[in-house]
């Protein structure tokens, strides 16, 4: 692990301008990484800036040495990330500064980025109480929160191949809808399409079947984090999940931010974990790390935008729903992944693993709209005059993440971004 | 489609003796695929009686003009079946035999198979009425089956990483135990380790993410099937699942037998589908395909035997615990593999969907020792004198499946074997 005083220093800055912008994601601090589209070819890049570095032909121009065969945990290893501040830095050399400039530097805005990961098992867990109870009121009003709750970061095993990268429109799913219990089903386009406002987190080191991860060594095996919408058809989730937990309902679409935050990066907004209250049990022993009382959690800000067709026909600029944190996580990301692995089940370098819907406390920290209108009953008021029980076709959802501290650049984690269009005919 | 009457003539024989053992499950009729281990490498493998034919060296001497590039799918394409019956048929010519006995004829003892498919995405399903009613009885004695059940073919997403080919052991799983509800829960070795009898079908042809697949061409998209073993820690799952279903109680192993038998080798064995009873509904259209009332099902024998440390040390015969049948599912493969595209997700060369467990009507049809013993109430008799109401360690669960008819050769899907290794200390 790197110095952060030193890594984190605010007063280290690029020659790569646009880096030292105050308001960007990618200072020279941040330097996160993603797989970007270069004549049909994925690439790993790290941005830096309105840049890219293409990172495979930099590493084997200037770094090869000692290090292993390329791949894309390279670009989180912090020797190599030193060496890359220190390359993309003011006081690199003029020599190191047009070798890269030339070479290795691409217009970030020019290129197609796609999922970071062929992710081959993804898994989505349940981890904010907050939205656990918001739900399950709705549900349950007398008994919100299922008994294993505190005792198990719940989750369940997702669809790997509809992981799709931001930017991709979503086609509104059909499926069973059974809103009138007095009536069959009928298979319609979804009427209640959500999204959900996630954080993943990807796999950088695997287990072998059978064998179990340390809670101490969890966070080793994480490459880093980037946003998740995990969209979802209450309606057909609704009327198929019972009794083994939601399916088509949520495997149509997950839409994943391309920049994947390494852990180093995020060193300066490591918080407590968690505080459970007075009565609430201590997770059992292979869930507890002493850690978790000085940094289990992260400090990330997670804001969620819409815009409709009415609102960019009226030109106006897309309306923020909530801002949750992702240190209000019941169980942190440590625990998620010790859980998973706590019963042999082997993890896979580029496994995708998503916290479920990050929710906090006040109303204004609600994570999707299932919560936001209470299923619907209390539409949601936009700035066009229009309002929403849930999403309606070209309504389009913009999440994005970002920690702020005293001292520190801003570390941010760039947009997860999808449009609804219409069903089939 | 080929001709069922001239490619399952039984009175065609192969020049390799032992496909016209009465008795084998893999006569010239049969030919399945598989994956088999040389030399470190995965190849195709066609299994004729005691033999595996190499496929793709095979293909390569013989078939390969005219046909695309080398894939395992073209090992079960009609017109490439058509001529391994001839060239393993007792008619081929001397040349042709010594061609193939000297180059691609390969003791089938002496390898070792691999899962047939990397498969990404695995699916399970809980098709038998039977199973669902047995089970939801344990559970909820006034109402076993859920509203939906006779509507949707309910599925869950599994795990992919910890699919395992026959053979394997598997290491007793730990995970949160609480059986006494008055007690907080403990992380432990499971105490009710279980097996389920499932088939398993793999995705050959998939479907663009946003794209739905008719019923009728569903079995277009199904390269064949084979046995599918989903062990199952049955106290790790029902404290976990709620409210989104089976993980951890799944995700340590699932075995999968080598062998896929095709589609074609079981057209004799088509069977109309499940007969529904009087007041159940008709499915929505969307999963109604006519020919579902003349060969809906397949008629698959599915048997499950175990054997215990002590029976082997006795020398007993493995001992028959179930005797069910894959026409006993509510839904077919068909229905399962529609609807679960219903929604637009996207289906990808080599999937695993499994049926859940195949149990039938009577109470020798039970294909999991959760139904078997009623949840540990009725333990089961072993011919060595000992009891079981759940697995122990060093049991030993071998699944068999085979189809017989009157004037038609047994086709059969091999073994999926599987023993229980004690847990880590």
């Amino acid at each position: 692990m790197t110095n952060i005083n030193e890594t984190h220093d605010q007063n280290l800055k690029s020659w790569v301008e646009s880096a030292n912008d105050p308001d960007t994601d990618f200072p020279i601090q941040n330097l996160p990484v993603c797989k970007f589209v270069e004549n049909g070819e994925a690439r790993i890049g790290v941005v830096i800036g309105d840049y890219l570095l293409d990172f495979e032909g930099y590493f084997n121009a200037t770094l090869s040495e000692g290090f292993e065969k390329m791949s894309i945990e390279l670009a989180s290893n912090s020797q190599v990330r030193n060496q890359m501040q220190k390359d993309l830095g003011k006081s690199a050399s003029k020599e190191t500064q047009n070798l890269i400039k030339e070479n290795f530097l691409i217009d970030r805005n020019k290129v197609e980025f796609t999922s970071p990961f062929k992710t081959a098992d993804y898994t989505d867990f349940y981890c904010s109480i907050y939205h656990a109870t918001n739900v399950g009121k709705l549900f349950r009003p007398d008994n919100p929160l299922m008994p294993n709750y505190k005792w198990i970061p719940i989750g369940y095993h997702g669809r790997a191949s509809s992981i799709i990268p931001s930017g991709q429109d979503i086609k509104r799913p059909k499926g069973q809808n059974r809103s009138d219990a007095e009536k069959p089903p009928i298979y319609i386009p979804s009427k209640a399409l959500d999204y959900e406002m996630e954080v993943g987190f990807y796999v950088s080191k695997g287990n072998e079947l059978g064998e179990t991860i340390d809670i101490k060594d969890a966070e080793d095996h994480i490459f880093g984090l980037s946003l998740v919408n995990d969209w979802s058809a209450r309606d057909i989730q609704g009327w198929e999940y019972q009794p083994l937990g939601p399916f088509l309902g949520k495997s149509f679409a997950t839409t994943v931010s391309p920049f994947v935050v390494t852990m180093e990066a995020l060193a300066p907004f490591r918080v407590p974990a968690f505080k459970r209250e007075e009565g609430d049990p201590k997770p059992l022993p292979y869930l507890q790390d002493d850690g978790n009382e000085t940094h289990g959690g992260i400090d990330i800000n997670l804001d969620v935008y819409i815009t409709t067709k009415k609102m960019r026909e009226m030109d106006l600029e897309p309306h923020l729903l909530s801002r949750s944190n992702l240190k209000d996580l019941y169980w942190t990301i440590g625990q998620m992944l010790t859980h998973h692995a706590s019963n042999g089940c082997n993890l896979q370098v580029g496994d995708l693993m998503a916290t479920g819907t990050v929710s906090g406390k006040e109303d204004s920290e609600r994570g999707c709209l299932l919560e936001i209108t209470r299923r619907g009953a209390e539409p949601v008021e936009l700035p066009s005059g229009e309002t929403r029980k849930f999403l309606e076709d070209y309504d389009e959802i913009i999440m994005k993440g970002f920690c702020e501290k005293e001292g520190f650049r801003r570390i941010g984690f760039g947009e997860c971004r999808g449009m609804v269009l219409p069903a089939d005919e």
